[in-house]
């Protein structure tokens, strides 16, 4: 299981106020604590800064990298941001992420097969977002086939199957499992990622919702989550459930 | 969902006293909690006390019956305590197990289709405990065979698949979890029923592990539990895990 820590994201007023008063303390904390709790990868995400975007995020790279060794998970649909953040990264990063939209895939084919990078493919078509388990299937087939063709090897590749709050769609939880194990079957060694706190919006008791769909997903195959690495209780159940599953031979994590 | 609430039970030293002490109101109390919470039928086990099982599972029968209106899953493998409780039973009860051990098949058969009840089918054989996910699948096999032969409807057949614990076989959660899928998809129609405790046996954090368990139970298909309804924590797993599989239409448990 591959552990993207996402705290490292400006939706979030203390990280938003850090990157903007140049903090390098508060997110060089941030990130230890994360990659301490278990993170291979550190997300880093200035998204809501729009146009200051392409300036903050190879900030963030640089002032995360300057304080740990881990390489970084680079948050942004924005090839101009994306490129000036890879330009600072040392090592190999994961890009979130390529989709089939064609402007976004168009601008973002260049940026992933420039280096050696992990993709995070994400089921958005061009025309709507998918509602059913078959409709995401359809868009991770073609998004695998482009980037294979591209050069990207399967098991590079992170298909996002876009969890949808549960809330306004009842079937949306099963759709994105079925999705998940329909694309792992179909797909031998490509890997499956997943944003879990999508799927409990609008709900209460969105901790324990999000608990049980890392349960859910596990199960189906999922092999790399974005997540926060802090949040001991999570955690504790994604270590009991790939106990559960048989995916920790001595029951010692 | 159909859930058993499993807190009468002798093993617990509250209730091995209520028993010996003849103390209805406790015994009708933890039984009217149970019912409060969700318990869909009321287990009641008297199996510590051997020879005096037969005078105290009767009891208890009609210690809850006299004051609540709901149906017992007897827990007993001994046909004469069985007997005596069935007699003072009213509806219809769950009788918790036949399997496949020569003399309890052939002692509870008689029992099992002497008048309409749901019968738990424990995936247990004459000459050992089930491992794999093949053996219990095959004792399950020739356990609804042998009870569809005898005249039970498939619908009122609950297979145990007997969880072991993890601790002791890393394999054991998929062994089971693979159980009930495969049981749940030979044999449309019948239920699986699980005691969730024993796969945490022997580990730390026991109530975390068998959160998780009912979660993965769940998604592989199981229809019934045997649990503690009061134990909130793991009541709100459930309803979460409902939800997300799409079987609670409004999101509104």
């Amino acid at each position: 299981m591959l552990i993207v820590g996402e705290r490292i994201n400006t939706s979030t007023k203390r990280i938003a106020q850090a990157v903007e008063t140049g903090d390098a303390a508060l997110i060089a904390k941030v990130a230890r604590e994360q990659v301490t709790a278990g993170a291979d990868f550190v997300d880093v995400n200035a998204g809501t800064f729009l146009e200051k975007e392409v300036d903050y995020l190879p900030w963030l790279v640089e002032t995360v990298q300057d304080a740990l060794d881990v390489p970084l998970c680079l948050d942004s649909p924005n090839p101009e941001a994306l490129i000036k953040a890879l330009r600072c990264h040392k090592g190999e990063p994961m890009i979130n992420s390529i989709s089939l939209e064609e402007d976004r895939f168009r601008n973002l084919l260049p940026v992933v097969t420039s280096r050696p990078c992990k993709v995070v493919a994400l089921c958005m078509a061009q025309t709507s977002m998918p509602t059913t388990a078959d409709e995401r299937i359809a868009v991770a087939s073609e998004l695998i086939e482009r980037l294979t063709k591209a050069g990207i090897a399967l098991d590079k590749i992170y298909v996002d199957p876009l969890a949808q709050p549960v809330s306004v769609d009842v079937k949306m939880g099963s759709a994105v499992l079925q999705a998940i194990a329909e694309i792992m079957k179909r797909f031998p060694g490509v890997n499956t990622i997943c944003g879990l706190s999508n799927i409990s919006y609008g709900l209460p008791a969105r901790r324990l919702v999000n608990r049980s769909f890392l349960t859910l997903a596990l199960a189906h195959g999922l092999t790399a989550a974005i997540l926060d690495p802090t949040d001991t209780r999570l955690v504790a159940t994604l270590l009991a459930t790939q106990m559960l599953l048989g995916r920790d031979e001595y029951c010692s994590n």
